[in-house]
């Protein structure tokens, strides 16, 4: 088979990174053009000087002729430059946006959440949730999830599905800092983050709210971002409240059986609960359900890493399905760890 | 006036460190007796390299002959040690327990949350609590309320006085490791921590569950304690279902009353979130509360140092208020950041 | 007495905050002016969210005339505007730089190193190096030394006055990121730090280097500063070689005599080798000298926290000799560990 | 080509999580026999839950038997159980060990450093030093260097072969925990790691000082380990003095040439130093050189993953040239950042 031909569009970001780090591992692909905005004329090895095959190249300008001739376009951009892009690049190039402009079913939402005029809806890349493997096939548009709607969707859907629980989550989910970007805000400094937890965002401001209720069929979802010390990793602590006496058992077997087909959902044993150091670079989600019946909720708990099977894994996932390849080509469910 | 004498049992932990470090610099106390259990024998020095002042001290061992002629002994001993030594402590000296052992009124919860017999209850050291101040006035016997508790309670605690929701709460606390003290375990070391957020006790599993729900009068508690990767810090983000159809500002002038008078509670300005790292060494509370009308549920966090306002200052908060001392004294709100 | 009036130019940076923090325990001082560049017309609670009892306090211009009335006058400014802001302010105020601008003596040196004229050398607030502490005595202006020079220079002063060593000395310090400010750099964002050590300004290229040789008596200087994932510390390794066959007993004697009336240096235990934990939030400086007879030299490494013995702490202690007050007062040993 | 069937010994410690890491991925390699000591009968998945694929092995006991009909035997043991164990394999059979038993040349150095009698030496598994790659050509027996020696070796060997300096090195190691493995010790726990920088066997105590020796033909080695707030990564500074006039330019170029031809050494660009973040879980090291001529010394700084580079990944590199694989099989320059 003739190799893919692959483009990024923000190769100087930290999604951008990840896409060439996962990329540079796949059998199936070759590594195209590499664009930027203010970083455009600089050379790769500048900005990521993990990827030391790369290091040399220098960065083009992000315009839709840089991606001519390209199989597949990823865009690790900041929403609103994904939409523009995207409408610029022909309908036989699969595009890939990591960004947020397409994943939103609905222009209100859009519109309330960022503001501006909705792009539209593209096929949504968490193959894991149900219906959604069979509309990434053959796609040539695909809107990369969230990094936190992946981990929460992904933790309360089977539930959900099974009418376990009311549709009326809380999800606190804890991130490292690299889900920020590289954006020079005080906040985000070394000597600010290290040390501390912190909760921002919090009472439904974060973007992702909708998003998660979208995947959960429009369950009232509330949900709290906090930022630990860590610079990869969410984990996202999950619960609703119990709609039959089910015990832990019976929770674990919901899980067990919509997942069982999943290359990269990961149900630990009994009794084990999730730790993202066990994700980081890989593609994998760990994940534990269990009931508590003094509370009468059901919680789950699943670990990702944010920029892996949070953004560019995810991104790869989906693609090899609408190309056709292995679901599991250039990814992986092994962990660097410690 | 006379300087207070104090002991501490249990000086080479972490809770003994701290309680010394505040100590140090409390002006009304001289620091007397220091015991270990198996580190009997050994220096401060060698546990506690910061505590420059005590370095070449010699751990006692831990009998109650050590703490005759003391006006108040420290206890931070695992939960079951407190009572025996306590009660071999004669009624004139003050016995402040920094563990378990005395903090849950019923003995039913004691004996299924602890296992054995309940050793009884002792005033609470929670002077925040509606009621508690005034029980801790010229006591001879503290309990030294968990830090997940102090936390979590003084978040929610305003909301249901008011009513303002419903007695069924959600909380999830991220803290940093050395909650856990000094334990050899594998899941402490830090190559396992760096880089990691992880849940355990999930489901109701952990032992300050009931201690939360007590200080809640009761209501229904779903608690998840999340490890992350940092020394020091308790974030706990807590929730609950608004009653009434009460607005962000209206939930705000609720706690800013009930906090009106409270030297150690700081309601941060509008719009700021607690931050860990801000309370670090300090005896402070940082607290926010918000309503997401969306998801009807009133959000609250609260951050704490885990050691100090969490177990060591508000042990010593609650020695002045016993032995009629300024209640601030040789404590302060400034934290030691970044 | 009456209260010292003292005021903070630069009072949003860290090095401001630091002094601020130590401040608001001193017992002879009290509060006044407190000043910013842009965030003049800011909350210091929005910069220094741990300096609870100043939340509210509103920043001033940093002008000569926002210091009037002030006994005491700190600067923690970008090296070149404490020169300017110095000269402004009248012989009768203390006025005590903690950037570069008055440290070196050699107007070539800095001419080399910082650019520009130099400004002039004011006493050196390092009072524990041989002559210093004599120099600051009623003194009116103060030069705050470098973080890494006053690890350095106190790690290696004693060895080198006693004559057992070449004057030609490696140095290899770990730091904190608090060291370099509240700078919005990409590389001192909390993703790139944690998790990653990284050398900087390698092969003598960085301006603290001709301060330690300064303070060393001309001695030649080795410097490589390393950046390590922690928002405080300094560990220097020092090492020189051995001019006689002395052993390590013999240079712990020399450095046991050297400090011992001073209040802040902690020599520590044989065999026991210093963590910058132990220091932070105290002004003590841990010490250990030993010989390695097979590479034929002495190591000797210190720790400090950066921002307070490093600069704010000795800041403050320089203070205290200035003016009379016991050298020791609102200064600690004890740091803030675990 | 058949595939080739390794074991690994010790597999639940960190050394061995990192082999099964790396073998996962490479194309040549299955994994057979897993075996541990204490933990043998427990799963792979309790000590390293990143493993998923191998996470329901369970892992046998270590002896002789266990190995039979395997091609490659690694071995990541404490020091003395590697030579005993070797002892029993086979020469059929290659054997890798990750311990120190068989590093060192000298018996007499063995006996100083380690104690008992030594075991013999393998052919060294550095295949960047001069001489090396040629004794690992088909050999059956590989001593896998130390972490440290690898970093500091490669920093310095050119500038040795090269008669730039004089052989009297100065070498500042700052490494991440997991070098230490999984021992369950008191400064080994996050609480006491996070935000510390500590020294240690300092004056020349670490074992690894006469093997960067041996490596360096001999050169007299000050070495001092410094340990930070990371999971992985050695930051190698190292010195020594110049011999002649050479700048910075003329040192690079001799580095340049003396590492064109190796696949995992990456000089960077002029002006840029190492970070270990860019190393982590690949087999690269990052290096930089220049000189101080004001200090008259070469100044090097390498960085690499102790793990991967500097144990498994470097264990790897020399099975692949021991077994006539391609060099970079398995392995790769690409880290995982940030």
């Amino acid at each position: 088979m003739h190799m893919v031909r692959v483009a990024v569009a923000g190769a100087s970001g930290y999604v951008g990174g990840e896409l060439l780090r996962l990329l540079l591992a796949h059998p199936d692909v070759e590594i195209g053009a590499l664009t930027a905005g203010g970083n455009a004329g600089t050379t790769v090895g500048e900005h990521q000087p993990h990827l030391v095959p790369l290091a040399d190249r220098v960065l083009g300008d992000t315009t839709p002729d840089a991606f001519a001739g390209h199989d597949v376009v990823f865009l690790a951009l900041p929403h609103g430059h994904s939409a523009e892009l995207g409408a610029a690049l022909g309908d036989d190039t699969l595009v890939i946006d990591c960004g947020a402009d397409h994943r939103l079913v609905s222009a209100e939402d859009w519109t309330r959440w960022y503001g501006g005029e909705h792009a539209g809806t593209w096929p949504y890349g968490l193959p894991e949730l149900p219906g959604a493997r069979e509309k990434l096939v053959g796609t040539k548009r695909i809107a990369v999830p969230g990094c936190y709607p992946t981990a929460a969707s992904l933790a309360l859907a089977p539930a959900l599905a099974a009418d376990l629980v009311s549709p009326d989550v809380v999800v606190v989910a804890v991130t490292g800092t690299s889900g920020a970007g590289k954006s020079l805000k005080p906040n985000l400094l070394g000597s600010e983050v290290m040390g501390s937890a912190s909760a921002y965002n919090v009472g439904g401001l974060h973007r992702h709210t909708p998003e998660i209720a979208q995947n959960l069929n429009g369950a009232t979802v509330s949900f709290t971002p906090v930022l630990a010390p860590m610079a990869r990793g969410i984990l996202a602590t999950c619960s609703a409240p119990l709609k039959s006496t089910v015990d832990s058992a019976a929770a674990r077997a919901v899980y067990t059986k919509a997942y069982a087909d999943e290359p990269f959902v990961h149900l630990l044993p009994e009794g084990t609960w999730p730790a993202t150091a066990a994700t980081v670079g890989g593609n994998a989600v760990h994940l534990q359900v269990t009931v508590d019946p003094d509370a009468g909720r059901l919680v789950a708990v699943a670990a990702i890493d944010n920029l892996t099977k949070g953004t560019a894994g995810g991104a790869i996932q989906s693609m090899n399905i609408a190309l056709g390849l292995p679901e599991t080509a250039g990814l992986s469910t092994v962990g660097v760890a410690p």
